[in-house]
């Protein structure tokens, strides 16, 4: 990788090294890590961890976490290790696939699962998604849901974000595997339909399905001026590391 | 049946005679025929129909449709078709089962299809979800949907009302049959998760999935009185008729 630049992350909180022409992680890496219910002392996987945004906002938030990224371009991998260490969280990144994760990873049971699979092209999933998604994905999405499942412990939580149009093949992908999912729609706007989805379930567990009211990102409606418009509840997330857990939360 | 007894709807619009005592018709019924975007001139069946409160809502807001009733239950089917007559709205109410349609549906290729299935046991889709359903549910939600998309024309409208805790199993059952899925949630107040889902999908279809903002039936942050609370919006379609398909019509 010849050109890297640095990104702010958490108001400036975290400094990240990213490509500079390439994928660059951004607000969805940090609203995944604002959505996985991790506890100090837990382990965490992150699935295709890139330069590392995700897994580094989570270990910001939460003191104590076993850290763990998987990142199959070498380059990311190096990337994200240079960022822990430039921001002092312990990270471990191993360089590898997620259809044949390395022996390191292997023998482990986690107790979270974090994933930003890559968006692809259209996400029709009418008549045969199956191979609709074959041709379209390098590594199809039905394949990052089982990868994060099996490392799993049973009772652990699998965290996504993804495309809201790829709702239909994540449930698809978890049935019968996990429950309780619970899906947070993000929208850009109030009124807007779904742009992302960030959605957690649980390995082995039989709770119904939970829709949640969306996450509105930006005020007003549209975008009135170059100027930051986010709302209070996106600012506390991307510019102040606040979780998002409590929504998650089941509330009686 | 022996007694029953007179609902009105649509702000009394319509006045429907259902069972005193067992299942009556409701908010969620009105709501259905809200969101189903039949045009004049179009064929609509309605799977189990009961006292026909959601075909009526239609054929209320829509003239000359073609529309068609299916009641398992021959008490329900009567009550339907007098509704029909009092509130001269015409509607064919055949007594049969979905699972094994009557021989004057067999032939028939409809334009658009509405089902209110009956809300049932815990909504797990967790570990074997087929077996749970088919302990829980005399006709599971799967069958219903299967037979809605059997009585479709290529390109027809299937619209459902379902508890949103069933999201993952309306999904599965349209996999790969139904495409351009289009989810409606409905909160009970601001913030909260949706309690139902309307959904919309074409058969045959490979439009993405969309999911819209919610509709929010109640106004306030919870229950402050015995009066009516309903938003506009839904004061709108439960006393007015109005239609919800504009909300589901794309916008580009």
């Amino acid at each position: 990788m010849t050109d890297s630049r640095e990104d702010g992350f958490l108001g400036g909180r975290l400094r990240i090294a990213q490509p500079a022409r390439g994928y660059r992680s951004g607000a969805d890496a940090v609203m995944l890590a604002a959505a996985c219910p991790a506890s100090p002392g837990e382990s965490v996987l992150e699935l295709g961890c890139g330069a590392g945004v995700a897994s580094l906002c989570l270990g910001w938030r939460v003191p104590g976490l076993r850290l763990i990224g998987l990142e199959r371009q070498a380059d990311y991998a190096d990337l994200a290790r240079r960022n822990a260490a430039a921001n002092g969280i312990a990270l471990t990144v191993l360089t590898g696939d997620l259809a044949d994760p390395p022996p390191e990873l292997r023998g482990q049971s986690l107790d979270h699962v974090i994933a930003n699979p890559p968006y692809f092209l259209s996400g029709t999933s009418a008549p045969q998604p199956g191979r609709a998604a074959a041709r379209q994905e390098a590594t199809p999405l039905a394949l990052w849901i089982d990868a994060g499942l099996r490392r799993l412990r049973p009772g652990g939580v699998l965290t996504l974000i993804q495309r809201a149009d790829r709702l239909q093949d994540v449930l698809a992908a978890l049935s019968g595997r996990a429950g309780a999912v619970t899906i947070l729609p993000l929208a850009a706007r109030a009124g807007r339909e779904a742009g992302r989805i960030l959605l957690t379930a649980r390995k082995g567990a039989r709770g119904p399905l939970r829709l949640l009211a969306p996450l509105i990102l930006h005020a007003g409606t549209r975008h009135e001026a170059d100027g930051e418009d986010l709302t209070p509840a996106a600012q506390a997330v991307l510019r102040h590391g606040d979780t998002l857990t409590r929504l998650f939360a089941k509330v009686s």
